[in-house]
C-alpha cells in the first residue's frame, strides 16, 4: 500500500481538494418501466460519449433506485455552474446526450445544482 | 506524490473498492425558509453525533441547493440496506438525529435507497 503509482496519488489528492469548490448537478430521472437493463447501458454510454469531454466536467456518479427501479439519480461534478448551464447545454454534445437517453425518459428529469456542504469517509479508516 | 502515508493509500483503495457494493441512502430535505445557516451546522452535527458511529455506516455527503436554498440532499453510505432501515432506524441514535434536525424540517424528508451503477473521476487525471 505504500507504493501507489503517482497517477493514483494525484487522483486521490485531487478528489479531496477539488470537492470543496465544485458544483454538483443532480438530475433525478424516471424512465419507462421495464427498460432498466437497456437504460443502465445507455446512461453510462451517454455520459461517457457526450458529457465526459465537456468543458469543466470533473466526474460523475450514477445511482439506481432500489424502491423505485425506474428512478436514476445522475450526479455530475462541474468546475462552475456555467460549465453546465451555458457551456454544455448550448453545445452539440447536449443534443447527443439527449438523443442517447431521452427515448427512455418517462418525464423530463428534475435538475438542480448544489454546493458540497460536507462529506466524510468511513470513520474506521481515519 | 509517490510516497503517500499508508493510511491515505488504504483510504483511497477502500473508496474505489467499497463503492461497488455499498447502499446509498438519499434523503431529500426541505427546511423552513431563513434557517439555512442554522441548519448547515445542525445537519453536520446530527450526522457526526448520531449517525457516524452507527453499524454499517461508511460515510456521507451533504449537498446544499443553489436554486432552492431550503433544499438539502443528504447521502449516507451503508454496508447494507438493513444497516439503515433496521439497525439505525430502530436505534436510540435515530431519535437523537431527529431531535437535532427535525425542528428545521418544512416537511418529512423523502428517503430512498440506491445502488451505485457507475462513477468516474476527472478524465484529465487518468
Amino acid at each position: 500500500l505504500r507504493r501507489l503509482p503517482a497517477s493514483s496519488a494525484a487522483l486521490f489528492l485531487f478528489f479531496f481538494e477539488s470537492d470543496r469548490t465544485m458544483i454538483l448537478e443532480l438530475a433525478d430521472i424516471r424512465i419507462q418501466p421495464g427498460k432498466q437493463q437497456e437504460f443502465d447501458a445507455a446512461i453510462v454510454r451517454g455520459v461517457e460519449q457526450a458529457i465526459r469531454s465537456a468543458k469543466g466536467f470533473l466526474g460523475y456518479r450514477i445511482q439506481h433506485g432500489i424502491e423505485t427501479p425506474e428512478r436514476y439519480v445522475l450526479t455530475i461534478y462541474w468546475e462552475t455552474l456555467e460549465n453546465h448551464t451555458v457551456d454544455f447545454r448550448e453545445s452539440a454534445a447536449f443534443q447527443d446526450w439527449r438523443a442517447i437517453v431521452g427515448p427512455y425518459f418517462a418525464a423530463a428529469p428534475t435538475v438542480e445544482h448544489f454546493t458540497l456542504l460536507a462529506d466524510a469517509p468511513a470513520p474506521s479508516l481515519k
